[in-house]
């Protein structure tokens, strides 16, 4: 599991950021790429990348402003073209729906895969034995979604060399002891379950924010997440800026950060304002609160490792 | 009068080829930018050149296929928040005054200048005292419209020194001397404005055709141009898939120009199946029917001069 950012600028394409797109790219997991937010020029990022576009199984948009969604129809049209055959789901706010219907009908665009497109606004956006989504809306003036991915726990596996050590025959009780459940054997034995599981595996949770200004949800969101990807459109200085745009500052992304008790925050979606060496003053102000920040870049990937 | 190929590719952009934009350079002109087709990341090339969006004064787009509009949405928001002021006309076919307000409206696209979008089919355009702009249908399987840009010719300019030397006093008669006409002077002396003019200059055609089928259409809108852009997504080999996805080869394309009388050919929508070598063997088939044919790559500029 790792996320890849394909655009990490704010609101125009500028030569050294894209406008925003996300892959969370889950190969080993279940062999797919999830999209966060497809901006113009996404797909032409992806060709620099070894994503593969029929491998992209949902997209989860934040919402409907320009710089997050136009690269969505020529992504759409290019995955059909690609050989993209499997169901592909879109996530979204009210109006991705529309959006996404139209400029396919308007382009006579005829794509040869199942298109699902779901507007979602709090609850669970997407579950299944896996992965759970979890949806809440931010304050962006327009209506804008936080994302919060959250890996399922996996039991630990059977140590069955353990048991066959002990001479216990394979059979159904394997299946009981597997389940954490005490059995006696037909020696009178009694063996404890939980004696021969492997280390019970925690799940990750990845929580991907859009727009916002700082709020309460973000912290619900990223509760105790691996990693967290907030916004940082503005500086620590430009505080008013941030609050009359809907948007955040350095400091106000590391606050939450903090708040909830994350492992690691990257912040994006930076104003073209800044350009090369400001990265580091950007970054530096959001470490001064939340110490493990790192700052995004186009095509940078951060792994989101299992705990041990 | 410049033209720069923004985007020289056909259905989905590569890393070598962005799908397609033209950029007619008026500078000189009218210090404007004329946009033909409008593909994803347009903006984005854009940026690479010294265009300015506010210079875009007007866009005119050949069909509603994705690799022709979708970049149209990104570069107008773009355009309004570089500091665009000024009047954007865009023309099109049927649809792309819903495909233009839609997006914006679903996007919350606040732009500030005025936007004017014309459907057009057959007939003129646009006309103003320094060009005129016609346009035909064309055959690609949905409407597809090509474009004529004709500039007006200018008279010669009145020779003021040859005049002087000849002792003529300015006034009233200088003006009509300078619409060509004979008069007398006081002195009786009879002077014949055509004596006094300096060379008639004519203006220049550019053709610039949206994806078709070789057809009559395009040898009406490319005659006697001093630069035709035709399309060549096959080889001429190829002539079977041109015709069945409504397409042109390299050898139609010439032939278009050899019947058109045209001064200069350049083919551009060069689908991504052949790469690097093999534009040398398309230009070649090209120039054995039209010696004066280029073939296009992005950020290529062709120089319209004016005929001596
Ligand atoms: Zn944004
Ligand atoms: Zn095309």
């Amino acid at each position: 599991m790792n996320v890849m950012f394909l655009g990490t600028g704010a609101g125009m394409p500028a030569k050294s950021r894209n406008v925003t797109s996300i892959a969370l790219q889950l190969l080993e997991e279940r062999k797919a790429v999830w999209l966060f937010d497809c901006g113009e020029a996404t797909q032409h990022q992806i060709l620099h990348t070894s994503i593969k576009p029929r491998r992209i199984e949902k997209i989860f948009i934040t919402h409907m402003h320009g710089d997050h969604i136009y690269g969505l129809p020529g992504l759409l049209g290019s995955r059909s073209f690609q050989g993209g055959e499997t169901l592909l789901t879109i996530y979204g706010p009210k109006g991705i729906k529309e959006f996404v219907e139209k400029t396919l009908l308007l382009s006579y665009t005829h794509i040869k895969y199942p298109l699902e497109i779901i507007e979602v606004a709090d609850g669970i956006a997407f579950e299944d034995s896996q992965f759970r989504v979890a949806v809440k809306k931010l304050e962006h003036g327009v209506p804008c979604l936080g994302y919060r991915v959250v890996e399922k726990d996996t039991p630990g596996t059977l140590q069955v060399d353990k048991l066959r050590a002990l001479d216990v025959p394979p059979g159904p009780i394997y299946q009981k002891l597997k389940q954490g459940n005490t059995v006696k054997l037909e020696d009178g034995r009694e063996l404890n379950g939980e004696d021969f599981l492997g280390p019970h595996q925690e799940g990750r949770i990845v929580t991907i924010l859009g727009d916002t200004r700082i709020c309460e949800q973000s912290v619900e969101l990223a509760l105790n997440a691996d990693l967290l990807i907030h916004e940082a459109t503005f500086g620590h200085a430009d505080d008013q800026l941030a609050f009359d745009y809907f948007h955040s500052t350095t400091s106000q992304a590391a606050k939450i950060a903090l708040e909830a008790n994350v492992k690691q925050l990257v912040i994006t979606h930076i104003s073209s304002r800044y350009q090369g060496e400001d990265s580091e003053s950007l970054l530096n102000e959001a470490r001064e609160i939340f110490i493990n920040t790192d700052l995004a870049n186009d095509f940078e990937k951060y792994e989101v490792h299992k705990q041990k």
